[in-house]
């Protein structure tokens, strides 16, 4: 086991929180999303917590780990539902949650320490007009370090595509853990070394991102009488140049009804809904341009609606993304849910296909993003889950029709992602983290150099503490 | 012929020039671009000129040419070059480019009378960290007015697509033609009635047009070998969605050298070129991308030339859509041009094609933009000009490819656009110009209900004062 007493010691006058309940609850995510990542991860917990208020607290922490052997995974406010930020073989969880200003507001951009949670970075650079170009649904709790360890996109992808593209992190500033960590400043094409790699290959202690254009993005739901309508209706104003919106969601009856339980004043539970946030000067031509689309009834709009009405609703973006699975999980916990790559040009047929192939078995839920300079759509389908085989089975589907599927119910970042190793992330490891000790089992590349990812089976990682 | 004199009797006290020189120079747009329209449009001329100084004075010049019957050809400041704003019945023409105020800035958006100089509206809105989406390369001297009755896109279409699109015009202010002008304010899709309708159905005076986020853009050149390589990697960079542009132009060998005087120092006379705007903060991005992409060198960057280098230089936007064909025309007055869309996904195949097709003849010039949703790109090409049915023929090549003309060697709406009756333009014409006096012989549908657009014949405007 790890000598943790030798560790506290050795991080004399840090805040090192070891109170097991708190220690267990500060050593989950949102990983029970999934009842295969619920039935795996549950036991999961880190020895003790400490919580960082520095660069050089990160660094006293590395150091020491390293030279006691102990792993160090690193959590933002721990919304991921990968299990992105769970330390399967214990040790320390490194909070950054206290590592919170935002350090400089330029045009265009903004630097913030890790831990910055997103509605605070915007709340922080507001008065200049501006604000980031995307965030995941958990906006008011996520950290920008979180995002970018473990995220991919989300609200505003539809303007600017994804985390992994070019531009849409400016640099990043990166411990490495070693017998003397460093310091390291990442930008341009270097980024990819650090981004989306869950904290496995260095701790980002600071990120420097674009800004863009702030507006008070007003809220609107379209309802349909199919999921059919309601995904060609995202497609075509999606497509529509001119009209500024910032998220574009379709989502299938009766899941609006069922899940929005504060709008359902608003809703038939037959009736298929697309959400919006569109900028306030395109409402004219929002409202023009969705008068001639077929069956679009506007069912409502933050801009119109009394205070009475709007009294209490959640804001779109927490009906959007991950939220509309986790409403739907709060009602009936027995969902899960997919996360679906359609792709250009194909896009909404497949994900009007798959809907109707499924049925009420797997309700559609789009998310559409500027995809490589294309417009198309993720899903986000909730699944009725009855057993893993069963799972498994709706995943081959989708992926047989030509849908990759990033699997939710996987903890690695292979298994959640390409499927394939990421030779720079990899490569990256052995610099950053000689020992492997950051964040392990995380990476199957590190850990299993010859796992064959074409025999679809699933990665166990041996260091998995019960 | 007109009445002018009792016309000046009904205008005393209105700003009126009637020096025939004068008049004859406010009668005339950017129309020589083309040797079939300077051949047709030489001697056209108006009576006089009067120069509105508020929306009364529009309504008093409209109601008085409506019970004089005399033509109005509605003008900002002259910089289309379809003829657009020459008065081919002679009579009057309004110059609105005195109504230059900018009323109102918002978030988002700005109100502004017709004739002020876009320039000088992003000066206006640049406190509020603000800018116009769009702009042609004309944007130092062209009015907004003259933009949205004449234009169509130009640099920030990359992003925001034309201003056909939805979105792209918040409302406009338009007053008829009628004994008793009415001023009405026309918003969502009602602003297709008189947007590029060459003020034929009615005098914008007004206009709401959105804004963006303003930045110190960055003037970059990347050299290639050849042109299809300046096209690739065109395409390539404007489908990265997090890297932000405002202008990507490829430009073939010998045009960059033999054009751009300024400039030449740092091309040589075999180098095409993209010329691009590219956000000071995408900088990194942009390089880190640019480095990957094969053959691309990176010329001249504004933001890293010596004050020395950069020393007397026109920005990228004067380098660019009308601005390439402009600069060809000074050094080499027997030329002219083409407008050309080649359509999303074979834009950048049929391009290049049509490139190594006509070789010299026809150097190629692209201008990357959001279409319906996709990034293709319009082709401004300059051709080595020897007879109208040399012109002609190349123009059918074009169309024989399935990428279609907007010939600007025609004066009227349809032939410069789609070539088909716009029934929307033409049914508010009945309401709004009853007795056919606003721009005449622009709007074929009007002048000859009858035309057959299938029968590529010219249209010829009887009307045409000679």
């Amino acid at each position: 086991m790890h000598d943790i007493a030798a560790l506290k010691t050795a991080l004399e006058g840090l805040a090192i929180e070891d109170n097991p309940q708190i220690v267990r609850q500060k050593s989950r995510d949102f990983f029970w999303y999934s009842p295969v990542l619920k039935r795996q991860l549950e036991d999961v917990t880190a020895d003790i917590v400490v919580s960082a208020r520095s660069e050089a607290d990160v660094i006293r922490v590395l150091k020491a780990c390293y030279e006691l052997d102990i792993p160090v995974t690193t959590r933002g406010a721990g919304t991921g539902n990968y299990g992105q930020a769970m330390p399967l073989s214990g040790g320390v969880v490194l909070s950054l949650a206290e590592m919170n200003q935002v350090l400089e507001t330029g045009r265009g951009f903004v630097r913030a320490e890790a831990g910055a949670i997103m509605y605070a970075i915007d709340e922080a650079v507001r008065p200049t007009g501006q604000e980031l170009r995307m965030h995941p649904s958990t906006y008011r709790t996520a950290t920008i370090g979180g995002f970018i360890a473990g995220g991919s996109g989300g609200v505003g992808s539809i303007n600017w595509g994804g985390l992994r593209d070019f531009g849409n992190i400016i640099s990043l500033k990166v411990v490495t853990m070693e017998a003397e960590p460093r310091v390291l400043t990442l930008s341009g094409e270097d980024m990819h070394k650090v981004s989306h790699a869950y904290g496995t290959n260095g701790i980002i202690t600071e990120v420097t991102v674009p800004l863009t254009s702030a507006y008070d993005w007003v809220d609107v739901l379209v309802g349909f009488d199919d999921f059919a309508g309601a995904a060609r209706y995202a497609d075509a104003i999606a497509n529509q140049d001119g009209i500024l919106t910032k998220e574009i969601a379709p989502i299938a009856a009766p899941l609006p009804h069922d899940y929005f339980l504060r709008h359902r004043k608003f809703l038939r539970s037959d009736q298929s809904v697309c959400a919006l946030m569109v900028a306030p000067f395109a409402m004219d031509a929002f409202a023009a341009f969705t008068r001639r689309q077929k069956g679009a009834e506007v069912i409502y709009r933050s801009d119109l609606a009394s205070a009475e009405e709007s009294k209490g609703l959640p804001p779109v973006y927490e009906l959007t993304w991950n939220h509309t699975t986790l409403r739907g999980l709060r009602v009936d916990p027995s969902i899960t849910y997919l996360q679906v790559l359609y792709p250009f040009p194909d896009h909404v047929q497949k994900a009007v296909k798959l809907a109707e192939m499924f049925g009420d078995e797997v309700p559609g839920h789009l998310e559409f993003v500027r995809f490589d300079g294309k417009i198309t759509c993720f899903g986000l389908p909730v699944v009725r889950y009855t057993t893993e085989e069963r799972l498994n089975e709706i995943i081959r589907i989708h992926e047989d029709l030509g849908c990759p599927i990033f699997n939710p119910h996987r903890y690695t970042l292979e298994e959640g992602g390409m499927k394939q190793t990421d030779a720079v992330q990899l490569a990256f490891k052995g610099e950053a983290d000689p020992k492997g000790l950051l964040n392990p089992g995380k990476m199957i590349a590190w850990e299993n150099p010859d796992f064959d990812f074409s025999a679809e089976q699933t990665f166990l990682f041996p260091g998995l503490a019960r």
